[in-house]
């Protein structure tokens, strides 16, 4: 896929960017302002009819004068200005656009033709852009960060190609606080040119991201999606949020971005055929592709649980169940060689309960360890590693009246921390977490930034553990039809 | 429900605690020290046999030198000194007790003889108690909490009764973080004497609990659990998480707490003649408890969605339809009122999508007055209110290179939120917000904090809001039932 598209728009050496001024508050300002401010070391060329300069660089006052013929415009001008600058742009040799601006076919009749339009133009010229109405992209490789929010997390393994704008922004804080980053998202808007196959093209080809979600109202080339999909499943998996199979989930979509959403059994076909993972709503979408990201496929349905705690282990091995996975029951010497390990309260079948009063070296070590390597246990979810959140709700009460010093229990935490993270590598198997607390704590936050997801309640973290398995059995499925599909056709 | 036991744990004078020393990192300790630090304004006894003070206040040698006989005995102590402690108090007079310590029937046969022994001593000297294996109770009220988690938030109407002590301790930054505050929480153990029956009748009784969560290894008395939730349910809304309906969730619940549970079509049965809403995960149990402790009963399934966004608009009407309800088009007269007050780009039709370019007046204030003021619109969900995160998310970056003076947006931000928090109480129907950020958000706190829930994905508010409306349903089933029984009770 050499020649796609969206690697001009997603790796561009310059960019010139219309509808920037002195005003802060104007969108195309903020848009401005958030590349400047972002990592990104490319040229930046704002285009403005009076402006001189912009937030202290140099504006220029048309296309004509640009000092070159940009990699990629940014286009965040009222709707009636767009075609104009599009032609100016053809004209210049500007191959690729991102159409930031709305008022196209989304509202009606009149916008449909301009969008029409814009199409021509580009036809005309040999452009190629993104929109109108959408929110461009962010490459967190080089820093490049098109829209209007802030990306403060660091660089991470999740590609989004989305038809709303919101879950390439609005989502960003959402995500920075669950620990997930974005290897690349595109925001799709209209998607008059570039649509949902490119991006899921680019994607598939993208070093840098590990797994694939797509937010989707519509698919507008159904025969493309399925065998574009078909291929880039066997290299990473793809989760996809669905929302136009109902009547009002259609309608709105219709009047978001345009789209001519299909029902809902087609499309449960559709991602089946293609070997693309279905997820109920935008939390399961960014879960699990954070955990296909992040974690190996589980090679079996057999998982062990491993809780602090008797009421998360009960939820996990009900909800295993529920999710398709198994719990299955120890042998004998292994329970006598945990129940060792763990207080008499405790139990050491599976789900293993190692209560409160628990020796951190045997939770986040021993036991993980002595589960990973047996071959009866294919993965691993783990209920209550945490640290600093765990003193702070504990002991911070004894704090005002005692004085306390806890730093021994953050070295024994720091020390179970580095032991644990050690572990998964080592077994090639997927370990998975879960915490009633997020980032604030300091265990937590090692767990994802070394790519074990762990989630906030504990069925999250079973559900995201059936994933990994279901893409398994997903990748086998297709990778023996594609063999034989290679040695014999006739069978297929 | 004058009689219950569970009167006098949740509200005690006073109480005598075994089990805390003055090492500060022992579990009675900490549970001594959460309680010294609370608001609690009872008086505390700590039992003792070599201290003379234990953080500061007078300890007791024995529970015979005990002042008085205290209104509740907390027991933090090893398994086997359990029942020498309450057959003590029992000659003391005290009645009412908190067993903490584990090691009883979750543990096998001679757990199960120790803990009979406690039943024993209890019928023998007319003493109630919760446990064995169990983490308290906490009632916010009056600032009470045994357990030895820290309670930041301030008092809810939520009330819940646990068979799991995490989801009464370390649930509760979780909470807190959601904005979602305990009335009463009980954590049950082993059950040994009072148990989720009691609970349940508690709850339904207390005027602090406007909905009651249940988590549920297993109902050890049927017939009794019936009786008292489809009473209670006519006054509050019961929502069950049931986990131990698959056969791991058995096992685990038989070794966390000696629970024989049943399979899951019973217990749907048996929540369904209850008029129970039975929560698939830990998440929705609070996620809904909490919708039906703030919000009024949806009256009829056709609710009105407005976004600032077009992405949560889509998912959000897809996903009603997917939970029960109807988003129905809105007739041409309103939607030009609409119209009226949104850009050209966004859509006036239900779901309402007014696009980011928005008067916050009217996205926060003139369309949901106009809306929950239709007798064809039931209730209201909307995405987008946030104020100080996306200031934050958005003008941050602005803010290294411009000097924006950002105080006239909060001043919008916050009249608009003035504004708002006034509507849904005038028009009595629901209104439940989502905004992919939490409390760290000005405007989502004060939602929070004014009882309209906000969840942090689009589906959770729509899943919250399908609730309303089965709760409603329900409430108007066992009416009916109940004047039925009333007026002819042959026909019932």
């Amino acid at each position: 896929m050499s020649d796609n598209a969206l690697k001009e728009i997603l790796n561009p050496r310059s960019i010139a960017i219309f509808g920037a001024s002195n005003n802060p508050l104007k969108m195309g300002s903020i848009h401005l302002l958030n590349l400047l401010t972002s990592n990104y070391k490319g040229k930046i060329y704002p285009v403005h009819p009076r402006e001189r300069e912009i937030f202290g660089i140099k504006a220029y006052p048309s296309v004509s004068e640009l000092p070159e013929a940009v990699d990629l415009a940014m286009i965040v001008l009222p709707t009636h200005l767009v075609a104009q600058f599009m032609e100016e742009l053809g004209k210049k040799g500007v191959k690729r656009a991102i159409v930031i601006s709305a008022g196209f076919k989304e509202i009606g009749e009149q916008g449909a033709q301009l969008q029409e339009r814009l199409i021509q133009i580009a036809r005309q010229y040999g452009m190629r852009f993104i929109g109108p109405n959408c929110i461009g992209v962010i490459n967190t490789a080089i820093g490049l960060n098109t829209t209007f929010f802030r990306y403060s997390h660091h660089p991470g393994r999740v590609g989004l190609a989305s038809q709303s704008g919101t879950y390439v922004t609005q989502i960003l804080p959402y995500l920075e606080r669950h620990g997930i980053g974005y290897s690349k998202a595109i925001s799709l808007g209209n998607e008059a040119d570039i649509d949902l196959v490119d991006a899921l093209s680019y994607l598939a080809d993208d070093d840098q991201t590990y797994a694939i979600g797509l937010y989707i109202e519509a698919i507008r080339r159904g025969r493309e999606f399925l065998e574009v999909a078909r291929e880039a499943v066997l290299k990473k998996p793809i989760v996809a949020l669905y929302v136009g199979g109902t009547e009002a989930g259609k309608r709105a979509g219709k009047s978001h971005t345009a789209a001519m959403a299909g029902p809902d059994l087609l499309y449960d076909g559709v991602f089946k055929q293609a070997g693309i993972i279905r997820a109920p709503d935008v939390q399961s979408l960014f879960d699990w592709t954070w955990a296909l990201a992040c974690q190996p496929p589980l090679k079996g349905p057999n998982i062990a649980i491993l809780s602090n705690s008797g009421g998360p282990a009960t939820s996990m091995a009900d909800a295993a169940i529920k999710w398709g996975l198994k719990v299955p029951e120890f042998p004998p010497e292994l329970t006598r060689e945990i129940a060792q390990l763990i207080p008499h309260t405790g139990s050491p079948q599976n789900p293993i309960d190692i209560t409160f009063e628990m020796d951190f070296t045997a939770f986040a070590a021993k036991i993980p360890a002595l589960l990973l390597a047996k071959d009866y246990i294919d993965g691993l979810v783990i209920y209550g590693l945490f640290g600093s959140s765990f003193q702070e709700s504990v002991f911070s009460a004894a704090r005002h009246i005692v004085k306390l010093d806890l730093s021994y229990l953050e070295k024994i935490s720091q020390a179970a921390f580095e032991q644990f993270i050690q572990i998964p590598p080592k077994y090639g198997k997927p370990v998975v977490a879960a915490a009633l607390v997020g980032r604030e704590d300091d265990f937590v936050r090692g767990l994802q930034d070394n790519n074990i997801p762990c989630y906030l309640t504990p069925e999250r973290a079973i559900s995201a553990m059936s994933v990994l398995y279901k893409y398994y059995l997903i990748k086998n499925k297709f990778t023996k039809r594609t063999a034989l599909k290679g040695t014999n056709a006739i069978y297929h």
